[in-house]
């Protein structure tokens, strides 16, 4: 059975969680936890020398890490991946785009508030107007389809959302993005959360 | 014709020239130059609202962005993405690390040097400690295979390689790290670099 290696509070270990309920697969759990060196004994890195959460162990035993990746592995073949190559393409420009553009800011803000207990006010000002930029980035990738690529649900939306439903977390208010608000909706629906 | 707008400099940039050469695929190349705002231009801006380079514009007129989904783009069905899904996903798992992981550091270490002129003793410290894991971590993948998904080039050493080779202009030095320095010689071979 796919056993996902993940902290339960991370959008990256939920997005592979959500995308193996989506598509009915059994896992089991196993709880990292990154705050007190779960993600750094000699254990866990047999499975990911980079020491990143999520990895997760397949079926035939063999690991697979970046939480991407593990999404792109488990959907193949699903509808979750756009059967369109252009649409595909920019499935694959949202998934890059997240650990980019998005991740690093959106989640790291929230981070450093969640589990660090950082207040909104020390956070790094490149951190804030970066997280800003992407949540504006999102509402004008979602002015006029539902979801990311088009009209139905993908890797991308799972992705996007992750951090995104909890930006608040992070400090960002999402009132002046209501399209980001109503996919979000749209998705946590999909996806029974 | 494909067209690929891009900075000459930029690894990035690069990596999505050589894998469109590497297909045998005619291309047209526009210069942008960054550092003058040309990523930042209405049309530019058109193409991708991200402002980041490289952008594409495909056969039918289509724009593509972020260099990873350029690469799986035009290389699909190609020798390029190994067949075999786990190898496929280990390919994945390269990919979103390079843009995590890698370029966040060994890029940018260069492009404070190379573009902005700072010495190396004024590059943050995180910057360099994290390039440096980032260098330690492509060696381990390195040990025991020439290429990083197994005995065939694939999307994973061209996106890699292209920071890789010109880490010395941000500060780091290969000669710690034999795997990864036989490996750049191999993955330019290949390229015709």
């Amino acid at each position: 059975m796919l056993r996902i290696y993940g902290d339960n509070r991370s959008g990256n270990c939920l997005k592979v969680k959500w995308t193996a309920e989506k598509l009915g697969l059994s896992y089991a759990w196993t709880d990292v936890d990154i705050m007190t060196g779960g993600s750094r004994t000699a254990e866990f890195l047999a499975l990911n020398p980079a020491g990143q959460t999520p990895t997760v162990v397949l079926e035939d035993g063999r690991p697979l890490a970046q939480s991407n990746a593990i999404l792109l592995h488990l959907a193949e073949g699903s509808a979750l991946i756009p059967a369109d190559a252009y649409d595909r393409a920019r499935m694959f420009e949202w998934l890059f785009w997240e650990q980019y553009s998005h991740e690093p800011y959106v989640a790291v803000a929230r981070f450093q508030m969640l589990y660090l207990g950082k207040p909104k006010s020390d956070l790094d000002e490149k951190i804030v107007s970066r997280g800003e930029a992407a949540l504006a980035r999102l509402e004008l990738g979602l002015a006029e389809t539902p979801y990311l690529v088009g009209d139905a649900l993908s890797l991308a939306d799972i992705s996007l959302v992750a951090y995104t439903r909890v930006a608040h977390e992070g400090g960002f208010d999402l009132s002046a993005y209501p399209k980001v608000r109503a996919w979000i909706a749209r998705v946590e629906a999909d996806l029974g959360l």
